[in-house]
């Protein structure tokens, strides 16, 4: 099957801010430990370890590596819907950089299967580098994902991204499903 | 640092019955299962579930779904030199097609980490399906990897793809460190 499948173009999409909402699930957890909001006025233009007091910056990335933290992350709004979409013309890779948090690897796995049910788990990509990935497309929220791939890098809108001016830049997936209404 | 690699010949290689000798630990649960031997001439030629009587093909099976099953796995032998060797010339990628067993998924990542402290957790590839991958060579001992591997496919002898004969085949670490002597 997969052979007959060689000449479809292949997108792979990242996980983390791209399909899952793991910004919201952040910022929620970080007013249930510390009783303030982070607003995204604070998060703009950074990295939440960069936009909080330097004695939480340990603990807000030390809840990535939690059992179950990456489990019930919301999926990104349209995500579902676009991927399901696109998967009917196109093959969708799910590719994440899972290495920096390898207790998440399982949770992720299961979080894949429950909320993009159309995919089989043939298309998962749990990745240290996504210098790796043969696709014809990469869309990700990380720049440094988007500057070693060597086919054509589109850049998904996260709060640290916005000031990044190099690459093709889609704000939501509603603006995926039209960029790739253009690809045949 | 991965830009300034770019141009680094890149070779992939399986985990499972090429860097880790997941064939005999198979063996060994077998006995303690079964109380007997299944032999090297048994499993000649065939997977292993196709070896056994039907009523123990699920179980044999569902070992590599425990916990713990894929965390001592021996390291094939003279795996570590050679990669290590081979690390200094080339950029390695390990890539195992982890999607069957993601129960599995963090003992993977503990078994690179201990047996292969050479490579950092950026060349941990965890797959679905090897037709991701951009690499310029693909070790590997299923000849159904290598058929939907866009490099140059190397077939590692294991007792199941004995009469293959579509790719090049090594039989060991050795054979691999003689081979990649040749590519420069």
């Amino acid at each position: 099957m997969d052979r007959d499948r060689k000449s479809r173009i292949t997108i792979a999409v990242d996980l983390d801010e791209v399909t899952a909402d793991t910004v919201s699930k952040r910022l929620v957890r970080y007013r249930a430990d510390y009783g303030v909001e982070l607003s995204q006025e604070e998060i703009r233009g950074k990295q939440i370890r960069d936009a909080v007091p330097l004695e939480r910056k340990e603990a807000v990335e030390a809840c990535l590596d939690e059992p179950g933290f990456s489990r019930d992350i919301p999926v990104m709004p349209d995500a579902q819907r676009v991927l399901q979409s696109l998967s009917t013309r196109f093959d969708i890779f799910v590719a994440t950089s899972a290495m920096d948090h390898p207790v998440s690897l399982y949770d992720r796995y299961l979080w894949l299967q429950e909320y993009l049910p159309f995919l089989t788990d043939r298309s998962y990509v749990f990745c240290g580098s996504k210098r790796i990935l043969k696709a014809d497309f990469l869309i990700d929220d990380n720049p440094r994902n988007l500057e070693m791939f060597s086919g054509t890098g589109i850049l998904f809108t996260a709060h640290h991204n916005i000031y990044e001016r190099r690459f093709t830049r889609v704000n939501d997936w509603e603006e995926v499903a039209a960029y790739f209404e253009r690809v045949r």
